[in-house]
């Protein structure tokens, strides 16, 4: 089969890779429809050491199930599932405490053994643990929205639950990308009052707008921080969620939350150590996030997308074949595309 | 009157300074009863440069009101009461919200202008939103534990709330300090299940087992890691409070802590970046706390103190007069005295 194979830093190739298959009795084999190229897909596109094996990547899709192992209970042939970015056993103490990312026995796509989300196909270890059926045909309209549940709209999610958004609070989402417009639609889901983007990319800044963003701030740095506060008398906003994960705009969420308020971080660090910790130590501000979830939250958010309440899938502006996939990373890493759908089946 | 006066580390003495009086129709007066020597205090014992004026120091402390300005609702003179560590106006935005210490016209005792509580008498602003009275005298036998509600057990109050500490969680209470034993306290009285105390001081830890602590772990650093998880196992503690402020502490902490789970954090950092991003990022640990919001809480910890139901007066374990207030400094920073309580009337 053919699927996306990342060599190094730019170089992502569409190779001829062994068909996915079943292994273990608690496998399911699923046949890509739809998968994307997600903002964390692009740190190895800037940083990975030359590989002559290379690594498979992606880890966002839906698609339909062909086989299924033994041991598979909820889900059979002929099912069109949708994944979390991480598959989990389901039953483990984290699973049952809703933390399926810390799953004793889960693990990650395109890690040693395990194929990635970007190809024709995907063996998903812990299928029951993993796997949610979703109730439409595979060419719903619904479909970009679907396949957001997987990571980005998850993630946003996660992002305003840690940041602690809720009824008539202030609320500023560090990063346009596809994380944080999903941030802005979790924000207003969550009945946040005031909803600032942080971002310059004019498109993008206006999609956020449409998705409940009620202010733009395009500053940067020290100077959106000086903006916020001014926006908010002086106080900062009750959360700020850091959707990017450079130090510079971690610092910028901790700058512009109030004392008492929280960050929710859901961008992948690319630092070190936490900086203004006296700051943020005086002012009681609360940081937490990590990644999604997204198990946990795909059930309660997806009868929001089949009733059209919240339109994840608007992220998607660009679909590609397998084969513009390696174009696709160039377009996504010039931000000359927000996200991108991959349709594996296509030409 | 005389009052505390610290001159650099290592110099602490007692000197006479101008009497305290009111100032704003805001203040009260108030003649010291009972102090305390707190181990913040022991940062600048331990760093603060040469200064020949020196600083006026000391923020816990009970005393009678003398005099109170022409504004002043919720006091008289003749009333017994207890101060927060700080004082504020109990009607800014943040006080609304229980957040005295971040209170918009508060600030801290010993800053120009404003008494110290180590001494005879304090003018304390904002009166009507700082103190509180207490219903008896000053020669009940409760007044440590009284004393106890000014900051340390307010803060390992706040290190348990910030932590998450609920009903059947593990905790692990990084420090044998005052505060860390009042977090112990603290831990059980919010319904923890086991608490493990990382010390190695034998009358502080088996003061901690009296006070609920289950485990007394005696390692340090990566070793007390180990040692928690093996006890854990090896999943890490749902809550972990620091109650020190070093890196190293911290680091224990957030080693501690299982995925999911929660730091709080109390102990003023002593350094400038907080360690192990990634690792706390992917384990979803939430990190909160900051300086203890006292006078929030002591009208919660009250009634539990005058019941009896709470001790954390047991922290106090010698007594001095002002003229000795040097000497306990010397004490409590070789750790030979636990928490020293000052009687600035004896002789």
């Amino acid at each position: 089969m053919r699927a996306t194979v990342m060599h190094g830093a730019g170089d992502v190739r569409i190779e001829n890779v062994p068909d996915a298959q079943l292994v273990e009795p608690t496998d399911a084999l699923v046949t890509d429809t739809h998968a994307a190229i997600c903002g964390s897909d692009l740190w190895p596109y800037r940083s990975m050491a030359h590989s002559e094996t290379g690594r498979r990547i992606g880890h966002e899709f839906i698609g339909v199930v062909e086989a299924a192992g033994d041991e598979v209970r909820t889900v059979k042939p002929g099912d069109l599932v949708v994944t979390p970015f991480l598959w989990s056993d389901g039953t483990c103490v984290f699973c049952r405490e809703g933390l399926h990312t810390s799953c004793l026995h889960g693990g990650r796509y395109g890690d040693e053994g395990v194929d990635g989300g970007q190809g024709e196909a995907v063996r998903v270890p812990q299928a029951d643990g993993t796997l949610v059926v979703l109730p439409v045909g595979k060419d719903d309209a619904l479909m970009p929205s679907l396949l957001a549940l997987s990571d980005v709209m998850a993630t946003g999610h996660h992002a305003a639950l840690s940041g602690r958004v809720g009824p008539g609070k202030t609320v500023a989402v560090v990063g346009d990308g596809a994380v944080g417009l999903c941030g802005v639609i979790a924000a207003r889901r969550l009945g946040a009052e005031r909803i600032f983007i942080l971002g310059r990319h004019a498109a993008r800044t206006a999609l956020a707008q449409e998705f409940g963003a009620t202010d733009v701030v395009g500053e940067r740095g020290d100077e959106a921080v000086e903006r916020v506060r001014e926006l908010t008398d002086g106080l900062g906003v009750h959360s700020a969620l850091e959707c990017v994960g450079y130090k510079e705009s971690t610092r910028t969420a901790l700058g512009v939350v109030r004392p008492g308020g929280a960050v929710g971080r859901v961008g992948v660090p690319q630092y070190e150590a936490m900086p203004m910790v006296t700051q943020t130590f005086f002012g009681n501000v609360t940081v937490a996030g990590g990644p999604a979830p997204a198990r946990a939250y795909i059930e309660e958010l997806l009868p929001e997308v089949l009733e059209g309440r919240i339109e994840p899938g608007r992220v998607f502006d660009r679909v590609a074949s397998l084969d513009e996939v390696p174009d696709a990373y160039r377009a996504m890493d010039s931000r000359e595309a927000l996200k991108v759908l991959v349709e594996p089946g296509s030409a």
